[in-house]
């Protein structure tokens, strides 16, 4: 049995980013560059106007003012989206629109607030200094300059810059594809009527739902009963298809316990079983390496408690998710602490994450520990909206100790 | 002009959750359940074993220990998923597996550590407690009590035990629908090569993509250029079909700026147009009521800069999307303070939102303030990773002022 930070330790020393692939910038968005850029267009492409004005010579305004207002001809328009055929000759102004190309021979745009028109002629109140609200050519990206570095994420602002250069697809590592199965005799799938001793598979459900927030490809395998031949063939259509298996039941060491030696017929490759947290103590990680020509696949036991596979999921798949994806954690998880309300027992050997309701207390933050907690109680989860961490030989939680938590969203 | 607070007033009293809608499990994920829910099953549904081992009568084993061991006969095995047609006689065990129900006459269950097994009779060490190790039928929920209230926000928990209920499909609010338009003479589409005074429209894409991250489910209406008559055919199709329009651009006061009268045309009912913001100062909202037969829609007029429109789109249309969700926001947008390392010019009757880079320095975090920052510099903030926000009537930011920020991700 090894520690959490020992099994997140060896989860970043084993999972890397999955291969780049060349994906559509609609598929791109939140997925990590895999490629540097460089900049295929001025931006913006042409000196334009940054506001609707006149077009002019700075030199023709000298010295104008409220008090002594200067006169231009006005001799055309540009709109935006137009060619710039015009040019601005001395004495002439041009209208100008917001984006629009400056026309040649001008270098100012004066605001029309700032101006007054006399049928064919312009009066100006203001000496605007050369370049003044002409966005010029180049002034946020030169061809040629570094775009996007590897290993940026894309954001919804870098997928605008994406298009502003005319760039359709890029290289980027893609999204995992993850096949969830629940094992066990006892599991009926959603839809059906329960028959003695059975229970739903929720499981998949909630393990799917929970992997699609991340950005996870999710193929559901249902599930299959406590017996070595049914998991093996239910999982085989997954193994070497997806970057990712997740089996949850069977990981305990109980006669009908087949995870742990059905993922060796596929020759897994085991990095660690056991993990000192409570819930979730049998937990099974290492990789199924690729069949002739398809994929090799990091493969996860779970264990069969629903709460106990979703803190799993998110406290050991979660990261090894991130990894695949190529990410780097910005902030710590738990980088939030609450003061507990109320004492709760702790077991010896492992450390316990404790489902709670948190709420703003001073500065800081009230925990209410959930009273009982146990791994299968659905209910009770959903009534807590953080989750706390007692380390390991803490002992027990005592009114008052300050716990590190995270929020459950 | 109203100050952002207004205007974020003026949204959160005008817009409330669309009506509710029936959606199976795997679309519910995300949504707020828009019904009370009461629970259909005992859960557990059947008495069953929290571990592997024997199911026993306590008084059996009264006084058992290591020292002093009691045996019993091993009368059969009850396993997961499988009726419990298994009696346990006084002087019988069962052997039960996690999960599986509890036979009759058996009150506990001892685990396999605390046993010994000698052919067909198993020596006890231990005295269990009447109840030990058994999850009673019905310990998390019990059948006619309320499982979840309407407002109950479904994360992957809500999912699962919403399926171990045997619940399919469930009333929610559901996901708004969100056409996007953006108009502009000289916008051309990705793919095509840019004409002389043409940029890409790279709103459209980068609004889909924020949109799509809140749970939006975006139709993107492609450009149209400044036309009234071109913009009111290019939105038609979405009036009545949508439950929120989006136009960046044409929200200025120039010439060529329709997008506000092209609302009008649809019987557009301003709430208000202008807020006191930098970038975004043509910010324009209002709803567009429902065709015979269609559903209404909320409409934003965004300006056409593309960190104007990015910025307007997080800091006003989000919060109309939660409210349509029928979310209310946990945290505060800006609850994270950061310390300025530069100055900042600021404009004198607008708060200004500033590009920054931003890290964890001391206690807290330093925020450098790119410069410059124009609306129109994609690539500018693509180098920030938060976003901090100077107040009306602050004049300028000065080098270790305090600013509230919050993340770009």
């Amino acid at each position: 049995m090894i520690t959490p930070e020992e099994a997140l330790s060896l989860i970043a020393s084993s999972v890397g980013p999955l291969p780049a692939r060349t994906v559509s910038l609609s598929e791109a968005e939140g997925c990590v560059l895999a490629e540097a850029l460089t900049a295929r267009l001025d931006l913006p492409p042409f000196d334009n106007s940054a506001m609707d004005g006149y077009a002019v010579r700075a030199s023709d305004l000298a010295g104008a003012s409220r008090e002594a207002p200067v006169s231009l001809r006005l001799c055309g328009e540009a709109p935006a989206g137009s060619p710039s055929a015009l040019s601005v000759a001395p004495g002439d102004a041009v209208r100008i629109l917001t984006g629009a190309p400056v026309p040649v021979g001008a270098d100012a745009v004066v605001m029309q607030e700032k101006t007054e028109r006399e049928g064919e002629r312009v009066l100006f109140f203001l000496a605007p200094s050369a370049g003044a609200n002409i966005r010029p050519r180049g002034e946020d990206v030169k061809t040629g300059a570094p775009l996007l570095s590897a290993g940026a994420t894309l954001r919804p602002y870098e997928v605008g810059l994406l298009v502003s250069q005319g760039i359709a697809s890029v290289e980027v590592v893609p999204r995992p594809c993850a096949a969830v199965l629940a094992t066990g005799s006892e599991l009926a799938a959603l839809g059906v009527p329960l028959g003695p001793g059975q229970i739903y598979n929720s499981n998949g459900p909630a393990l799917g739902a929970a992997l699609r927030r991340w950005g996870v490809t999710v193929r559901d395998l249902g599930t299959a009963p406590d017996d070595p031949g049914a998991l093996e063939t239910a999982l085989r259509p997954a193994v070497g298809t997806c970057d990712l298996l997740i089996v949850s039941g069977g990981v305990s060491v109980g006669d009908y316990d087949y995870t742990r030696s059905v993922f060796q017929k596929f020759g897994f490759e085991e990095v660690f079983y056991k993990v000192a947290v409570k819930p979730g103590k049998p937990l099974l990680f290492g990789r199924i390496p690729a069949p002739g020509g398809g994929r090799a696949a990091w493969a996860f036991g779970l264990p069969g408690n629903p709460l106990s596979a979703l803190v799993c999921l998110e406290e050991f798949v979660r990261p090894a998710i991130e990894r695949m994806r190529g990410m780097t954690l910005a902030q710590p998880s738990y980088h939030l602490r609450g003061r507990a309300l109320n004492a709760y027992p702790l077991p010896k050997d492992r450390q316990q994450f404790l489902f709670c309701r948190a709420r703003p207390e001073g500065e800081g933050f009230a925990l209410e520990v959930i009273r009982p907690q146990g791994s299968a109680m659905s209910k009770m989860a959903t009534g807590a909206n953080a989750l706390a961490v007692a380390r390991l030989g803490m002992g027990v939680v005592r009114e008052g100790d300050l716990l590190p938590f995270r929020w459950l969203k």
